[in-house]
């Protein structure tokens, strides 16, 4: 049950995927016919991607994973509109929930003299209109805000978050230059299989996609970056990826990336209704067990698959340890730290509470979760829940 | 032919990465027994890597391939001194014949205020040591020489080229602060299963490692940064690779480098012996067919699987073309950029001979290459050159 932070690679991605490892070795950039194979691989993947995501295959570009695609969006657009603009400090405007990755980009540019807003969400945990649309101002280059969160599932309002962007810019007075910016990121890492990801009905001018979280392969990922952004390349070589990602190109996962997404696409529908079903039997069984029990944010708009909840006066980071030991995986907080001890930094923004960042685990349902299986850990958790608040009230 | 530009992954390496894709898919940043086993699957890898390497574990950081690796070296090592250094420009010395990814870094390097000196080499593509030496300065930053040309197969001399930079950072009469600068890193994504890798007997502080050139995946790499090496990440968020490398783990494909190295390390005598004598066979039958061939570099320090020939009158695009045509890979110049149609930098550079550089061929040997292939080839070779040097003379 914990899905938002790793998957299984789906077999049909990796039957995919395979070939490319064995007998279609080829380095896209040689000139022989194995050579064009491998590039024929990587566009064709490209080519699936940009459909579902109902852009132009040259407005993809590969990476090695989401956060690599998080640092070349960010510090791609900011570094051009540096270069554009010497001796200027720009703005940019971040949710107070982003994953790690962006908050870490976004605390890099206040160190290089960016001013950065961190915008508060709701106990519900999204953002607020008014206060983005207070939040931009001249100087504002980029605004990032996640599409759906990975700890606590919620999904932001990114049509609208869009349309206020759009009408700020075209209310600018200066030159029809600046009139582009902001550019409006969203990383989308766990998007992909519950959510629409049509870059033209969202407005989005950018947005990251990973492999690791939706049955493809860590370790891969893609950018898209909408046509004419003006965007500096992060890592310099061969010039691949249309000059702004160098690299050989990692074919046997750019084609799993490709059929992952295209998989999650597909299945998107049916599978997100049966996730939801289960998940709102979890829940609902779960409250019979710990009637305290608290969902952390919104519950309408959310990720099908979460369940983020707080057990007042329990440690989440006991629960986790005593369902490891009965084979059931759950989390505190996010995975994608190397430090993985530090509270939850979107506990804190939803609810400035202490006891509630240590009484939350995260419950995150997957294309592996039977109604067996949660009834399994409902059981279980049972039976740990009773023995700690036992031990609870003993002491 | 073409091992050079691309190796297949081999099976063994296959099977060590496979079950890091279904099964054990964790996170390594996650908490729970199956995040730990993906965790200590990494650790494990580092240990290997760094048992080959005759480091520290600590000293191994995980990248998504050489591209990604020379980068972190080479930007990492100059961010880190300028931000010691405001306002003063560095310098750093790089060969001539540098892998594209090098070449680019110092040409980007060049446009935000370095001076670079590209160090020119020999007819027989071998850096000279006086040479270096002249170029050595107190502005001195980082030397990037490769350790094995991936064109012409030239070994630089990599032991001798750390002593020239020891024994001028001695004789610094600076603070004991600056006497840690020049550092000396070299890509040596060419060289595992052919060339020593020990890190303490090259005397190397960085060093560029990539699985695609060693029968591991396409997609990961690792970079060697000797302990206390002052080095900024080029990748920010999680903090995973001691905070030098933010992104989840490409678990499985760390896994494969890995293995991949240690394959390479342990079958290096037995396979160069077989690969050397396959070479020379393949040489001397080449010269029965086209007397008027040339190698391209050294014949003595040069790795044991290149062959990279000059035919005088013979445009190599048609050789490989030729050759494609009957299922033979060879290339002209690298594989490993985008832009495949410019001449080779590396035949300019020990040549001066536009003509070199268009009837040069490079066949480089591999694992699957048996004497029965190269038999073919040069069977095939025969017969093509007969065309084309007839049609030559016709017209």
């Amino acid at each position: 049950m914990d899905y938002a932070a790793a998957t299984p690679v789906d077999e049909r991605v990796f039957s995919s995927m395979k070939k490319y490892l064995s007998v279609e070795y080829g380095n896209p950039g040689s000139i022989h016919s194995m050579g064009v194979r491998a590039k024929m691989a990587v566009e064709k993947s490209r080519k699936e991607i940009a459909t579902v995501l109902s852009c132009r295959p040259r407005e993809i570009v590969f990476t090695s994973g989401g956060t690599e695609g998080d640092n070349l969006a960010i510090f791609g657009v900011t570094d051009a509109w540096r270069e554009d603009h010497p001796g200027k400090n720009g703005h940019i405007i971040v949710s107070a929930i982003e994953h790690k990755a962006v908050l870490s980009l976004a605390k890099e540019l206040e160190r290089r003299g960016f001013e950065i807003t961190y915008l508060p969400v709701s106990k519900d945990g999204i953002v607020n209109l008014l206060d983005l649309r207070k939040a931009l101002n001249q100087n504002t280059v980029l605004v990032s805000i996640m599409y759906a969160n990975n700890e606590i599932g919620t999904v932001q309002p990114i049509k609208e978050v869009a349309k206020v962007i759009r009408h700020f810019r075209n209310s600018k007075i200066q030159s029809p230059k600046s009139k582009v910016f902001p550019y409006f990121h969203t990383d989308a890492c766990q998007a992909p299989g519950a959510l629409n990801l049509n870059v033209t009905q969202l407005g989005v001018d950018l947005m990251t996609i990973s492999g690791a979280k939706i049955y493809g392969p860590k370790g891969v990922g893609a950018l898209y970056v909408k046509a004419d952004i003006k965007i500096t390349s992060q890592i310099y070589g061969g010039g691949q990826e249309f000059g702004l990602r160098s690299g050989t190109e990692s074919v046997a996962y750019i084609v799993g990336l490709a059929r992952a997404l295209v998989l999650a696409e597909e299945e998107r529908d049916k599978e997100s209704q049966r996730i939801t079903a289960l998940r709102n039997y979890f829940i609902k069984k779960l409250e019979d067990i710990f009637p305290e029990v608290e969902l952390n944010g919104s519950v309408a708009t959310r990720l099908p698959n979460n369940l983020n909840v707080y057990f007042p006066g329990i440690l989440g980071e006991q629960l986790v340890i005593e369902l490891d030991a009965i084979g059931v995986e759950v989390s505190v907080g996010s995975a994608c730290h190397a430090n993985g001890t530090r509270g939850s930094h979107v506990i804190w923004a939803i609810s400035q509470d202490s006891d509630r960042i240590n009484g939350s685990v995260r419950f995150t349902l997957g294309r592996g979760t039977s109604k067996k299986d949660a009834d399994f850990v409902l059981k279980n958790l049972r039976k740990i829940i009773d023995r700690l608040t036992y031990s609870l009230v003993r002491v």
